[in-house]
């Protein structure tokens, strides 16, 4: 299917500047842009690739003033990112889905299916377990005794949720991610360890995406509660009895120990690490790599382990690369000062 | 279900203070205690708590002195989170368990199950595999050629174990883990890499349990062994040829390079990187993103990257971000001792 | 099967030092050496086992030259440790393979299998999928709509790759990774986060071995790419849009986030983590746990957060700890000095 530059900026209802009849059939980077593809520009680090890109079409922000020619239609929009997703999701809403319930399934006789639900092969949907309408369950997902998932709901293939969680709607489950499982729990006894068993559960609420592969466990008792519009990147481990505020998001790899509650409207880096029974409050975001070890307050702009305001943190890294200087720097004026002694004894 | 104070304290050996008769019938954290739920309170963080709880009963330390009035009935026992465990591990072999093997399942002629084992939906039993008694095999899991399993083992949803590994007896293995993948071995050439085969194996011995999404990789030849008694929580990678030491607990994302042997009793904190070919002795406590690169003695405390004991880490923490000031205070140092030397030089 | 001494150098051209007629049928560790087994030294940090190891054969290094007697029969090669690979590879040959399509599995009738492929049970063939002579489809694994795949490629239990995602020859791709999960895409508008969709797919070279639980995650348009000769760890995330450049190895739990360059022929440490949007130049070495916010030129040796050169890290480590010394330090010059303007002052 191919689209004129003017059909593309009515849908967008954008400003054309250049030829409105060059059609594009495909999405492209703007530095591998090829003939027939529309791209973007957002970041400003990019901005040198639209005076080379071969790509017939290029989505710009309102502001941008163009320093030379560019080959390019150019179609103006109030936000080049957001209509790039207005334009994705075109595309993905009219690609067709996967439905039916596969008959290499195993869903419980006494498991609850909405209506125009797609269960893949070697799915299994055990005792009792609730799956809301339009929800697509990509094949070798496994779903616990009593679990509840809400609708419009998309768990792609390998999936795992334990028995009892809760899964809201519009929810997209990756791949490997594991929703549920045992918290960390013992009691160091004279030989060993015990299990505390872990009989609570976890709650993912509306419009929630877990990547690949990310581990949400199970409460002690009550709930783990990932609040709704979070976003999760892969890899990321949730300890029992967090809980997660609204809207916030966390790049790949962090982990959060138990029981530690994060506030909404947070961003966190990759690779982050927040101690247990910690607060972050609401609107704080913390610098990739961070350590966390107490209470944040709102709107905190951290970095660093054990983490520190950002600002202070690049000055004293610069500082931290510079300590053989300082060391020599106190050794030279310990002599001088030495020195100083001498002659004032002398006088 | 239904219990009373009394009954409860009856089973714990506890002594009830306040209401015997008050019944509860599930468990709640002591900030959201509800009426019929009971709590308890070990963690000092969560002392208000108890002086709030809507919770209708209370587990407490047998030396907790309230400070002001408590709703909630007490029952004081030696040591409350161990007799919360107690408790939870009631309600938990109360807990039907699944039972036999699933029609879907594929086991192999060649494989022997012991008595009264499960086996889950499209769980895969590989030729010459055994599996002891009374194991759970969840759905979805992979079990290789020869791998042996203990007695009384779980293996939840989507495990998999490569061929030849050994897991012992009261084991529990969590949802995405992989035991026994080949080590990460390479020999460098001059056009690439060239993969050195990984022969040996993974023996997990008994009372291990394995979080969700962690790796143990196979040994180039040997065994890669993780001892009794030893719990690894989420998202752990363990490199070939590794061993970890009896009774270590790791928290969530540690990462251990090829060969290196941790002793017993050790506790590492989330994110802990440890080196290759590295020596840890027993009894060690490593802090949370530590980074070891050599040998540590026994019962080490240790943090940061590299790892320092933990007492001089924090003050040297404070120190790096008081960097820009050490900085300035060296530079007016400097001035002062030219302004002396002047001085000193026109006497 | 066993083999002398002698069959085992001539098979790799080595000396045989000893009894050449001694004869093993299995490999050990040096530390773990048997009768009957052979050995390899490599690591010079393992000398001192070769003058115990009950091992019958070591396999050493041509310069190696022993400073006391050694029981072993030694059998001197150019290189011990791509020796050992070599004799490896000779078992590895000759373990039998598994075979056939199992019945259980679920092919799409538009799916092409090449020549002498396996595929497991369980495992998933979506349509239009084509898969390579000579692979080995393991159980449980899941192949997304018009996936390619190579030749002699190795795909472990479990792994989920999505649709249109490209993979070459003679890849392994270990239990649990997922290729080709949507890339952590989202605008930010004022009552949470859009999703960007994620269009384009993941592209895996030739020779690529990709470790257990790994995430490459699709692109949002064009392809996030690895190149030939890749190896990659077990947990490793891939953010989209990323190019990983031919022969790169990293070690475990390394996080790349979304449209980071990675040269040729690089060398990452465990743990490392990478922004956004950065170009790490070929040849480059990059210590474990190291944070990179900004371009590296080709060829650097850097760690830490933010990297610096290995020297000056290591340099600026020790001192580190040191801080409290050179705080005190600081503050008895500061009296000094006051001490010295008095005196001054005096006179």
């Amino acid at each position: 299917m191919t689209f004129s530059a003017k059909q593309i900026a009515d849908y967008l209802q954008g400003e054309v500047i250049g030829n409105p009849n060059v059609q594009v059939h495909s999405f492209a980077k703007i530095e591998e842009g090829k003939p027939g593809t529309i791209t973007f520009l957002s970041n400003p680090k990019y901005t040198r690739y639209i005076y080379e890109t071969q790509a017939d079409i290029v989505l710009v922000n309102g502001n941008f003033v163009p320093e030379k020619p560019i080959k390019a239609t150019l179609i103006k929009v109030p936000n080049a990112y957001t209509a790039l997703a207005a334009l994705l999701e075109m595309v993905e809403k009219n690609t067709p889905k996967k439905t039916g319930i596969d008959v290499q399934s195993a869903v419980a006789s006494s498991a609850q299916l909405g209506k125009n639900v797609y269960i893949g092969a070697f799915t299994v949907v055990e005792e009792n377990a609730e799956i809301g309408d339009n929800c697509q369950i990509y094949p070798q997902v496994y779903i616990g005794d009593n679990v509840k998932i809400g609708e419009n709901t998309i768990i792609y293939p390998g999936v795992k949720i334990y028995k009892d969680c809760i899964i809201g709607n519009n929810c997209i489950i990756h791949s490997g991610a594991v929703i549920g499982a045992e918290g960390f729990g013992f009691s160091r006894e004279k030989d060993g360890y015990r299990k505390i068993p872990q009989t609570g559960n976890v709650i993912i609420e509306d419009d929630v995406e877990i990547g690949a592969n990310t581990t949400i466990d199970r409460s002690v008792m009550g709930s783990t509660i990932i609040h709704q519009g979070v976003k999760l990147d892969n890899l990321i481990h949730i300890a029992h009895n967090c809980e997660i505020g609204k809207n916030t998001a966390m790049a790949a790899q962090v982990g959060i120990a138990g029981s530690s509650k994060i506030g909404e409207n947070c961003v966190f880096g990759g690779q982050v690490g927040i101690s247990g029974h910690v607060t972050i409050g609401d609107d704080s975001q913390i610098g990739a790599q961070s350590g966390i070890l107490s209470n944040v307050p709102k709107g905190s702009r951290i970095i660093g382990t054990p983490a520190i305001p950002v600002k202070n943190y690049f000055r004293s890294s610069v500082l931290f690369a510079r300590l053989p200087d300082m060391d020599r720097q106190l050794r030279s004026l310990e002599k001088e000062i030495e020195e100083l002694k001498k002659k004032l004894a002398e006088k």
